[in-house]
Parts: structure tokens; C-alpha cells; sequence
């Protein structure tokens, strides 16, 4: 995993923090299938996860338009109810617009 | 390591991610001393951290003026400072202003 080469702001971002329940059956091959489906959605810029005691996803969106349809994408509807049910002992989603980037 | 019970938005967001170098010698000691450092600053809102192949923090301000007073903060600078220097390969602060939360 790098860190995502996203464009100049304004563009749009989706925190989603998560904390799992263990074991979480399916988890790890949903995870996989939608790392492979993200890439492929119009306006998509970029993804950042890692997990510890915490899980946090940041994936990054050309418009706020591009990241609702990712929203409601069926697949990742699916993935969500399946976590809220099954998977996420606790969860929280952020939208929120990127105004500035930069480096150290 | 809980998930943030941040108030309704609008409110504002750091997103770091970076890649650290190993070993990354005095980083855990200015990490958690950050850790102690920042639930004191006026406007704080939480913070989540997560660290595998990359690491992303993610810290919740009030105000815009808070968050920037954060990012002024001479300790919070050093470590910036040591940081590039040091500790990280790569590296991306973003700032962002949250306009949506919800849960699953």
C-alpha cells in the first residue's frame, strides 16, 4: 500500500472507521473483492487503510457526485449491511471535502 | 483505541498517512507524547490512528482556527521537523471539512 496520488483540492473524501469483531467470517474476501472493485468506479482518486485496534479506509473522489454513487453501489450496499450485521462491532462514516493538501 | 464520538457536523479533519521508515528511532516516544499532547488543545474533537503497511491518523478539530492552531503548535512542528527528516519515507497531511457522519 502507498499513499494515494490525489489531484490538487477541492475533491472528496469517505473516513470510515471501523472496529471488528473477532473472528468476522467473509470479512477478508469482501475486503479483497471491493479493493479490487473501488479502482474501477468513475471518479475514483485513491484509497488508504490499515487496521490495528481500529480500522480506518479513506478512499478519495474526484466529486461529491462519484462518491455517492460508490455509496450506492450495490456490491458495497451489500458489504455494509453484512458488516453492520455480522462484522463491525462499532462503525462510524465521514464525508467530507478535501480543501488542501501538501507534504511535511 | 475507540472511534471518535464526534458532534454534528460541519467540523474539521487532519488526515495524515505515512510510511515509516524502520527502524524510526524516538518515534514511539514523540508519538505518544503527542498522544498526550493533543486531547488538551482547545477545539479537539478526537482522533483515530492506525498503523500497518501505512499509517493514518486522523484528528477532529471544532473550528478551522483550532486545527491550524494544532498545526502551529512548536512541539507538533518538530516533530513535522524530525519526521520528514527521519522518521518517514513518504508522507501526505490533508485537511478536510466533514459535512457528514453516520453510522451503518
Amino acid at each position: 500500500m502507498k499513499i494515494s496520488r490525489t489531484p490538487n483540492p477541492p475533491y472528496y473524501a469517505i473516513i470510515f472507521t471501523s472496529i471488528k469483531k473477532e473472528p468476522a467470517e467473509g470479512y477478508e474476501n469482501m475486503a479483497n473483492y471491493l479493493d479490487k472493485l473501488l479502482p474501477k468506479q468513475k471518479g475514483f482518486l485513491g484509497y488508504e487503510t490499515a487496521r490495528e485496534n481500529i480500522g480506518i479506509t479513506v478512499s478519495y473522489w474526484e466529486t461529491l457526485e462519484d462518491l455517492k454513487a460508490w455509496k450506492e453501489n450495490e456490491i458495497h450496499i451489500k458489504a455494509n449491511e453484512i458488516g453492520k450485521r455480522i462484522w463491525y462491532e462499532d462503525c462510524t462514516v465521514r464525508i467530507a471535502k478535501v480543501e488542501k493538501e501538501y507534504s511535511l
